[in-house]
Parts: C-alpha cells; structure tokens; sequence
C-alpha cells in the first residue's frame, strides 16, 4: 500500500488494516449475515462484494444480503449469477435479482425501510455477522463518514460484529458534514425522536463505533451507477399539472400555504416529472423531506423554488451527477443525508406533516395500492419505503399513468391483486386522465371519484358495470368476488385487460 | 331546575345553561357535522343524541357523527332508525347501523383511530358543528372532566362551534383526575409527545375549551352499556396457552424480559381470553398500552400481574363493572385515560415497544390480515385502531380461531377478501391449532409455517394443494388469481368452504 491516504484513514492504527477485497471478502463465511450500505443505487460497497461473488464461483457460499434499499454496480447481479444469495433483505430492484426471487430461489423479505434496523436490534432476525460500508473516510476516533447514502450503514456498523470500509477515492472528502447520523435507543428506556424541523441536526456527522471492529479497509475508484430517470412524456406532464392545480385549490381554500408542507417523492419517472412540474409553479421555499433525492431536487435548488432538502441518499443520472458533484459547496449546506430508520420514520412523518407523492403499479376502485407485485404475484421492486410515508403523511398522494402495455393493461382495476397500501392510507389518486380526491368519502363515494376522474375508455365504461353489478351484491365495499380478478385473468390468457369482442 | 349540583358545574355562569334534552339537541340542524364523545361503549352522551332521533321522526335532520369509536345504550341504533345517520365515522359495531352501511344507506367511514382529529384539526373533513361530550362535571374554569372514555372528546369539543355537556349523575366524582389530555400542536411548528413511559402524565385532568362556546348542559343518570364479553372456551384457552408459551421461548432466548413490553390487546372474547391466560403465568409486573380496558385488564391488576395500565376507554361486563366501580380507589393510581390520539398515537406505539394482540376475521397463507370486511365487502365494524398497533408495534399478533360456522368456514384461506393489515405488519398468526412466528421469512415460508401451524384438515390439505398450484406460477407470492376466491364462492353458494366431494 503505497499510498496510505492519511486524510483517508486518520486513526494512524487503521492503516494496518488496509488490504485486497478478496482478503476483506474472505471474512465472510458461509451462512454469515452481510450489513452493507447502499440505497437507491448509492453508496454501496463496490469491491467487497464482487471478490465475495468470485469466491462464490468456486466454493459454497450463501450469505443474508441486508441493505438500505437498491444497489448500483449490478452489485446484485453479479451475487445472484454467483449463486451467493440465499436471503436478501429489505428493498432490491434489479432484474436478474428479481428473476431468481420470482422463481423461488433467493428469499426476498421486504421491510417497510424504517423497520429493518429495529427487527436487527431486538434479535428478531438474525444478527449481522460482517458489516460493508463505503466511506469518505475514517476519522480520527475511527468513526465512518459515509458518502452519497446513510441508509442502514450505521446501525449495521453498530449492530456488526466485524466491519469492512471500502473507501471511495472518487468521492470527495468535501461530503463530510452533509450526514446526520442519530440512532434511537433501545427500548424501554428510549426517548423521543428530537427532529421538529427538516432542515435540523439532530446526531454525528459520521457513524461511530470501536475501530477495533473495522477487521478491513479497501480502497476503490468506482463510481456510483448513475440513474437511468426517463425523461418527462406527455402523460406525466398532465399528471403534473393536476397536481399543480390540486395544491393551488389546497391553498385557496387556507389549508396549505404557498410553502406547502415537506414533500416527499417516491423514485421513478413519474415522481420525478411531478416534481419538477413546481418549477414553473407559484409555489416557493418548499422543502423536501423524503428518502432520495433525484435530479428533481437539484433542479429545484437551481430554480430557488426549494430551501431545503433532507433524505437518505443523492441519486442521480449521469449528467446532473457530474455537475452537482463538481459544485457540491454551492448545494452542501441545503442538505442533509439521515439513516433511512430517521428519514422514513413514522413519528417525524407524521410530526412534519409531510406530502408524499408515491407511483403505484395497480390502483382499485376503492383506491387500495398495490406498488409490488405484477398479477399479484410477481415482485417488481418492493415496497419501500412507501408505506412509512403513506400511512404517517399529512396528505398521501399515488400517482400512476392510466395504461400500460399500450393500453392492454389498465392501471385501475376492479379489485388490486396485492395490497401494499389500504385505502385508508391514500388520499389521492393522480394519472393523466385526472385526480381523485378521496379525502372524508366512504368506499362507494370513492369508487365513483376513481372512475370518473382517473380511468379512460374503455376502462371507465367497463369499471362502471362492473361497480353496478357489485352494488346489487351490496356491502360496505361492493365487489363480485368470482370476477374481480376476471381482468387480469383475461390479460395472462389473451394479452389485454379489454374485452374480447373489442 | 331544582338542583343546580355545584359539584358538577362549578363555574356559576354555566347553571344557566342548564336545559333539557330536547331544548339541547335544537341546536343541531339538518346538514351538520357532530362530534360525539363516546369510545368503545363507554362515554357516549346518552339524552341529547335521543332527543335527536325523536326530532329526526318528524323532521329531515341528517347529520354527519363522530364519535371516537362504538357506543353503547343503542345510540347508533335508535339513530340510524330515526334516519338521523347521512354519514359515520370512524368506528361503529352495532348491528343495526351495520345492515344500513352495508345497504348503502349510510356512508361510513372507517379511519385509523388516531388519524380522525388530524384531519379535521388541518380541515381536510368538514368541521365539527356541535360537539356533544359527557362528563363528570365541568371545573372552575369551565374545563370539561370525561366520564368513562376520553376518545376523540377533546378535539371535538376544542374544535366544534358549540358544545353540549351532558353531566352523567351516575358517575362517581372521583373519575376526576383518571385523564390526561394533551393535544399535539399544529404543524408545522409541532413538538415530540412527551410520552415515554406508561404511567407518564403529560396533560390535563380535564379538557379545556372557552366556557362561553358551552351552550347547554344536560343531566342524565343512565350508566354505560355493559360489555357482552364471551367467557373463554376450549379454543380460546389453547390460543392463550400457545401464545404464553411463545412469550416464554421469547424470555428464554433473552429478547424479552418477565415484564414483557407494554401490552396492547384488541377488543374481544379472544383478547379478554389470551390476556386471562396471563393471570397463571410466570410473567409479572406487566403493563398496558391499550385503547381500551375490558374485564381481563383489572383481573390482572387483583392477580397481581398487572401493575398500570393506559387507554383510552374502560367497559366492563356488568359484574365487573359494579365490582370495579364500587372500589375504584383501589385501581385510580394504576390507570390513566388518554385521547386516542395518544393512545394510538404511531409515535409513542414505536417509542415505547408494544405488544400488539388484535383479533382478525380472516388472514390468508401469506399472513394478509382481514379486520373488517365478511366475504371482502360487508362491514363488520372497522379497523379501528388495529392498524395503529400493528404497524408501529414492537411486535404485532393476530388471533383468530381456525374455523367459524361449525367448521363451514375456514379463518384461514388462500387469499384474504379485503386487505386491512399486509403481511409486513403481521409477525405472529396464532389458533386453536398453533402458533406461526412469521418473523423475518419470506412469502413463501410464511406460507409453509401457517399452514402447518395454524390450520386443521380439511383446509390444511386444501391449502397445501393451493400452494402446490400456485408455485407452479411462480412468484414472491404465488397466487391462482383465478381460483383465489374459490372457497369464498363456494361458501357464498353452497354454505361452506370445503370441497364440494366431502
């Protein structure tokens, strides 16, 4: 080790630590539990874990994968091709992942985000064996300073028996200070959450523990894999724009202020349009408080439309990547990265009053949300940390084009497959057509606002008889049980939702 | 009005408010909004409410109620017959209003017990016209001291236009200081609740509104409703057994102690049952964090077991009741009865570490929780505060007996109707049969532990069979959309669930 980066590493006894991944990788054994850092494609370890999946090539070794939420780098590719994962925990959104998920061969259990950690650190799942956490740097007193995420990294370090660093060259040592890392206590004795504001600090700047845990320290230059956000369509520009409008209506009528409440937006495309639809909007010092922060938050700095913004990770594309990172001081002292156990807590959700903006796969008539599972079977993504924000929001906004598969596939349904949000966590429906509100509306209210204001021929005709022939079978929440799948049966069997003689 | 009970209205302005019931229900039009005490039959204002009904029999009058959850002395019912009811929320359970929700003749809404008052104090429901709240007395300062529940009685009266008091002469005096009141403040500028522990007081003994909104004051002397509480059976009993033996594994591997963690325990037969079971078992020093307090609670407290419990309401069997309030003394310094904005408040339920016990109607192979809706669309009563509790709780059981309708129906099926709490919030399903500890698996283990658990032939080998099909599909959660309903259909047409051949 020719260069021992002192500004990298400042506990001098550390620098003795510093070795190869395949020797930081040969820490962990078959059957371990992995804590690693990475959400939403940011942060995460990017040396350790393909030495790991090269080992799995020639020996046996199947790990618990947990994480804050997605990784970059086709990080989770390559240990699926490997054979190396047996469980993976609490978010993924990888393709070839979700395949060996969806054929039964790799355990998916996925959290609400803030609930991972808590399940950790009462022993109700098994405990972290090996920490792997990408870092700026170590500091003085051994304490890691993450880099472009907190997610789980610091309760995993915390929680781990051993940790590996890998520290990342390519990133700058000016992120130190932009995370705020506070760890709840454990229970009975634990105290309140201290956060009343977004933009306050309530814990470290970098996560804490023995250094005589750090069994290894990796360098790397790798980058993290930019985001691949689709560009604004015609569709999601309507969706937009309704939002616009409901929030103008909200604040005509003196419920919201032209500062709105914090908002948070789901990741994607559409959450990504429906935020920069503020840009040209009467709305001004808005703040975030959300999970990630995409491209739509710095065009928002840049618009001087937001004052603020708090999450759990900066994900961006390739691009805006380049320019944010080349002038981070001009951004650095708006933000602040939190564990996501404190960016999606239930209790400073709720304290803050946040609006949440979330997509949704499938949406029913009676507004219930399935954000996961293609035909109620298939896993996408994972829920996230949608349902923290959902449940616990002053105001829980869904938002989803009307059709997909050209319109073979409608995205408001007689009855949801599968149900990650009921309807009592969603306040109002968003797609092209138009925005349901369904605020103080009983289930068959509801259903009438859905498909009058969201769904377009030939969905809307067909929703409505289907709702008069479930009114005949009356109850709270008319259905025909035999034929509420009777659409997505029909799309598996003959390509399209739509009706056969059409 | 001979008697003016200075006792119970101590500020002297207010005697002149003194009326009769009819005279007091004048105030209430056709079109309003009223916000009634009242909370799990227990508190309800008992005269004006009837008076009401009385005029609604000879005059268009429909209102909009809440209260904060069921009433007692046949309020909903006489109401709902006098065509009085346009619109309820957000919790009912009685048989009459029941048929005409389920008719469509009423429009109910059934809200997460802790989120009604967050609605309308930001003004997203139509505001409170008249509060009717019941008392013990009103103080010096005209401060409004709750009978038997706190529920939703505090904001009401905080936010209505006009208050209507009526003071119940059955209660005792010395309810007064059972209360404790605290009102989050409006966002943003909202601060943590205080609450840390149980037995924490964190707000008044009485709920302070401007005296001048009290516009009349009626006496009643009729007493709560008793509670129907079914004495355990042979079922129950093994659900307790199966439950106090699992808390015992708990203690054993270190993740809990012999006090457990608050105990949150819906209401029911099945929860007064599995909270007996608590009365001979090794576990001591116990504490509750409940919405309300049913017989097992002060069982527990005369066994020893029990050492503060916290709710929001009490209601007893009629024994009972006569018992506990000819020596309430005895249990005064043990209790506290909170708004069930703090009861069920997501931020304390985290903080403090519950134990959540709620009964389910039905729960499918994946551990989906069905509360509220029989065959998916008739209303039972609401969610009530089940989904406060299990989502937030330290841990979150769901209890049911395996079967219903002498073995015709099966709790237990392939896919539940209606989805009121996801698999992410359900950690244990426990039966007659046993007990699935579902923690940190996966869709398809959760499957497998279920029904080897928790279910008895013939629907174990149905379900096994189902699951067998169903794999064959593939998926997180393998389904056979089509027949996922199937067993419901065949109850609904041939009076069971089981096969056709048997």
């Amino acid at each position: 080790m020719l260069n021992a980066h002192h500004d990298r590493i400042r506990l001098p006894q550390l620098q003795a630590r510093i070795t190869d991944a395949a020797t930081a990788a040969a820490l962990i054994h078959d059957g371990m539990t992995v804590g690693m850092s990475g959400f939403t494609r940011s942060g995460e370890a990017k040396e350790v874990p393909l030495a790991l999946a090269a080992r799995a090539q020639k020996e046996r070794i199947k790990i618990t994968l947990m994480t804050g939420a997605s990784l970059g780098n086709d990080v989770d590719k390559i240990l699926t091709e490997a054979g190396a994962l047996a469980r993976r925990m609490p978010f993924q959104a990888d393709p070839v992942l979700r395949a060996a998920i969806n054929r039964g061969e790799v355990m998916y259990i996925d959290h609400h985000l803030s609930e991972t950690v808590e399940l950790l650190r009462t022993k109700q799942i098994a405990p972290i064996d090996v920490a792997i956490i990408e870092a700026v740097a170590i500091t003085e007193t051994g304490a890691i300073i993450p880099t472009t995420s907190v997610g789980n990294s610091a309760s995993y370090a915390i929680l781990a028996d051993q940790v590996i660093v890998e520290i990342n060259l390519s990133q700058a040592l000016e992120l130190e200070g932009l995370h705020d890392v506070f760890i709840p206590k454990h229970r009975p004795s634990r105290e309140p959450v201290p956060l009343v504001a977004v933009d306050q600090r309530i814990g470290s700047t970098a996560i804490q523990i023995d250094p005589d845990k750090i069994a290894a320290i990796v360098f790397t230059h790798k980058l993290d894999s930019a985001s691949p956000i689709a560009q604004p369509d015609e569709d999601t520009a309507a969706i937009a724009r309704h939002l616009i409008a409901f929030f103008e209506e909200e604040v005509n009528a003196g419920r919201l202020t032209k500062q709105l409440l914090p908002l948070q937006a789901g990741i994607g495309s559409i959450a990504n349009a429906v935020m920069m639809g503020f840009v040209d909007s009467p709305f001004e010092k808005l703040t975030m408080y959300s999970e990630v922060l995409q491209d739509c938050a710095f065009d928002l700095f840049d618009a001087g439309k937001l004052d603020f913004a708090s999450a759990s990770s900066i994900t961006l594309s390739e691009e805006k990547g380049k320019d944010v990172f080349s002038r981070f001081a001009a951004y650095k002292d708006r933000l602040v990265l939190r564990p996501q156990e404190v960016s999606n807590h239930p209790e400073v959700i709720r304290r803050l009053g946040i609006i949440a903006i979330n997509a949704a796969l499938e949406v029913d008539i009676y507004g219930n949300v399935n954000s996961t599972h293609v035909q109620g079977t298939h896993m996408m993504n994972g829920i996230g940390g949608s349902g923290d924000f959902a449940r616990n929001a002053y105001l829980s906004i869904f938002a989803t084009k009307s059709l997909a598969k050209g319109g073979d596939v409608s995205r408001i349904v007689p009855m949801v497959t599968h149900v990650d949000h009921t309807e009592h966590d969603v306040d109002i429906i968003v797609t092209e057509v138009g925005l349901a509100d369904l605020r103080g509306l009983a289930p068959r209210e509801r259903a009438q606002v859905i498909v009058n204001h969201c769904v377009a021929e030939p969905y809307r005709s067909m929703l409505k008889a289907y709702i008069a022939d479930a009114n005949q079978r009356g109850g709270q929440t008319p259905h025909v049980l035999e034929r509420a799948f009777e659409w997505h049966t029909r799309y598996r069997v003959h390509g399209s939702m739509k009706k056969i003689e059409e």
